[in-house]
């Protein structure tokens, strides 16, 4: 943060004005555990509003909630292979217990497929327990070397969800279902557009058949992935021996997808909308969506406009979402400096003469755009203001991603695009794993995914000059 | 649980009773880490609702939700005396993170005062920054060598409130405000009389000035500690150098609060109101609150029936609470049985007599009752047979906290009444400590607490003779 509280311009230095943004609006602290992370209330609160949001949407597609353990035996985190060799490293180990070493160690989740499959082999047993459709709520643990306040921390808190089916249609059809759900939140309440794709083998979840995902574009350029959907296959099922009787009586191994968000979609938020002045919150995201501010003057009765300023407040139908600013020691500037960098959608500003000829200033947090609005309007006017908004965030978001994202064909493009203006590239590739490690040495960027609306095009890897079907996206990332 | 699945009678074994009405319920399960518990969906939903209406009525009385670290340095439990020796030895360490060993040790927290005072010290400065009142739904560790489902287990998850405050006053305010929100949620929603109180030295919070609880009776006469809420006076604050400066310039120290419940609330729904038959739900607290069950007959076209019970359903106005239960290869007499045992409060059978004659057969979960209700009166019975049976259950168990809650004055009554019938106590006590734990030792009774509404009654302790000045409460507890 510079000097007077200023927040550090986004030109100057984005990783500082990411930081300042943070600070100013009272999202997160660091802890003093290393990487680890507090969620203040005012973060916290745009954690509530995803969760209300992405829970309702959880219930309406069939899934209900439970809460499996913290702590997962050792021996469990290695019976997928694949799925240890992945998590394994970050884990923090529990080695001592009510005083006591214990005889195996118990690792805290980095994600709890383990824990909830040796669960499902106790509750499935017949085709009649599936399809079985959990979601859990829950906070886990990766033992991050870099960390960056809500994109990478240590602890941070998501949701998992883990079901169990009798096919494999079924269990690729939820995989791909969740996915829609994630790119309904992002799109059409976060305002964060973002490209659906296929994970690469290398970049897919340790222990999944298939890892889908939904690629975000910061004001950087940079990749974020913003909520992941895996199809599990069998490998579960078979680690954990889970099978059931089909209706010919046959006993078969079951199916199974996981997915998850986190916190991290607070960063992907702030990331993509604010600006040099503060955060800039989505009014479906903001649970604080309109402040209102009374400018008393010097010569009004300055009760008289603040008892103004409540009656407007309840006059917008809408007033759980509603703050009046009523605090009498601070000046009206610096009330709306303050919920500017609070990200709040809409300002209302209420003097003596407003008061006087029936009106009320409605000011844009996004725009800035400021109008004198009669009161019988405001309502309405405060109502469409907001839903412009959370259009024009959006749209602006997408501008920017189309803006930024290029078709490039050979290596000195990929190269010079990358390093400015960064951004997605749509590249060749030609399938291997190890050309896309070496890309990834040269040049840092990875595959963030493998677009699903990718048309076919035949055409040859930028970088071995082999042949390939279909363009993906390659890019930096967080 | 006894063959065919059947229930464990209480007065034959009350312990095994509370298992299988767990078990026939699908709320909870043993986890393979020893006193963990997996919550399951039917178990979750109800912590669900607890959590709906406490943290509403939590942000109606002014409190705001944030999240704090899972993991405490060593050094931060060891600042406040008090508290480590209450809290350390059952803690879970773990010693290392990312595949190496760490310099400090960390616990999983069992509880947040000591994370939450450090941030503390960087938020509060000014009186303009309190009251700070804050909240946060999370789990917690306590390694516990006896473990009993719901009750008490090593994991658990809850609610902790901690508060900062200018004034003693404020704080003890705050303190006693959380309790009666804690009553109002026992009493009101979980229909469980309680009687709030004060905890003698012995068993108060480790580091608080002062601990106040709400104390239940179970039906086998045994107490349970149902919600605690500490007035921590400046332990904290002194410990963790939290001081504010004050409207004259001059630095103070803060005063604190801290309260909590827990998933433990759960266990206290399922031993008040369940029966031989299974779980009993209080309907505020049931998410399903309605089961509408369509029989067939052997002439009549399912299909029709089927369908009336749906148009049904969404006559009740509840529909979100209403489950029509459309299996159709289960009889609708193993229906009655699951959903009698999943505690749905109300049942509703609907067969082609019934839609020839324009009626619907309600039956209520708690008393049996059953009765023909005509389709236009059925919304407003079944609105009317919740409340009825919401009263009814609180009824039921103040009449027995009633019962065997006994008024005695010597040492032989004493020991006699907490043998049989067991129950609460009310005995003199001499407010020694040393004579609390002899008393402990002998007969297994601790004091639940001295009951706020407690008169002062000259009298004489039955152990010691010594003088009391009022009655306090012994019981067995869980």
């Amino acid at each position: 943060m510079g000097k007077n509280g200023k927040i550090t311009p986004r030109d100057k230095d984005y990783n500082q004005w990411y930081l300042d943004v943070i600070q100013a609006a009272e999202l997160a602290d660091y802890a003093p555990v290393r990487g680890c992370m507090v969620i203040r209330p005012e973060g916290y609160a745009i954690w509530e509003s995803i969760q209300h949001i992405l829970d309702g949407m959880f219930k309406e597609t069939g899934h209900v909630n439970a809460y499996f353990p913290l702590l997962i035996p050792e021996s469990f985190m290695k019976r997928e292979a694949e799925h240890v060799e992945g998590f394994a490293p970050e884990c923090a180990v529990v080695t001592h217990g009510g005083g006591q070493k214990l005889e195996e160690p118990l690792y805290i989740r980095p994600t709890s497929e383990t824990i909830i499959w040796s669960m499902y082999k106790k509750w499935i047993n017949s085709y009649r327990d599936l399809p079985l459709l959990i979601n859990q709520w829950a906070n886990v643990l990766r033992w991050e070397m870099r960390t960056r306040l809500f994109l990478r921390t240590t602890e941070f808190l998501w949701q998992e969800g883990h079901t169990a089916h009798a096919t494999e249609e079924e269990a690729e059809q939820e995989t791909r279902k969740m996915l829609e759900v994630y790119r309904q939140l992002a799109e059409e309440y976060m305002a964060i557009p973002v490209i659906p794709g296929v994970k690469s083998d290398r970049e897919k979840f340790a222990g999944a058949l298939r890892t889908y995902t939904i690629e975000a574009m910061m004001q950087d350029h940079r990749a974020l992935q913003a909520g992941t959907s895996h199809n599990l296959g069998q490998n579960f099922a078979r680690a954990f021996d889970v099978t059931f009787q089909d209706e010919s009586g046959a006993r078969r191994l079951v199916w199974a997808s996981s997915w998850g968000v986190s916190t991290r979609l607070i960063g992907a938020i702030i990331m993509t909308h604010s600006d040099d002045k503060g955060l800039v919150l989505p009014p479906r995201i903001a649970e604080r969506k309109v402040v209102v501010i009374p400018i008393p003057g010097k010569k009004a009765e300055p009760g008289a406009v603040f008892a103004e300023a409540d009656k407007l407040a309840s006059e917008l139908g809408i007033r759980r979402h509603v703050h009046v600013d009523a605090r009498p020691n601070v000046s009206p500037g610096w009330k709306f400096h303050h919920w500017e960098q609070h990200g709040v959608p809409v300002r209302i500003e209420l003097g003596p003469r407003d008061i006087e000829q029936g009106q009320a200033v409605v000011v844009r947090r996004d725009t800035g755009e400021k109008r004198p609005v009669p009161r019988p309007e405001l309502a309405r006017v405060v109502g469409d203001t907001l839903e412009a908004i959370q259009a024009g965030l959006f749209e602006r978001a997408l501008a920017m991603q189309r803006e930024y994202t290029f078709r490039v064909d050979d290596q000195e493009t990929f190269r010079n695009k990358l390093d400015d203006p960064g951004g997605f590239l749509l590249a060749h590739w030609c399938g291997d794993a190890e050309c896309e490690e070496r890309i990834q040495n040269e040049t840092k960027a990875t595959i963030r995914c493998i677009p699903l609306d990718a048309p076919e095009e035949k055409g040859t890897c930028p970088f071995c000059d082999r042949p390939s079907q279909r363009r993906v996206v390659f890019a930096k990332a967080y």
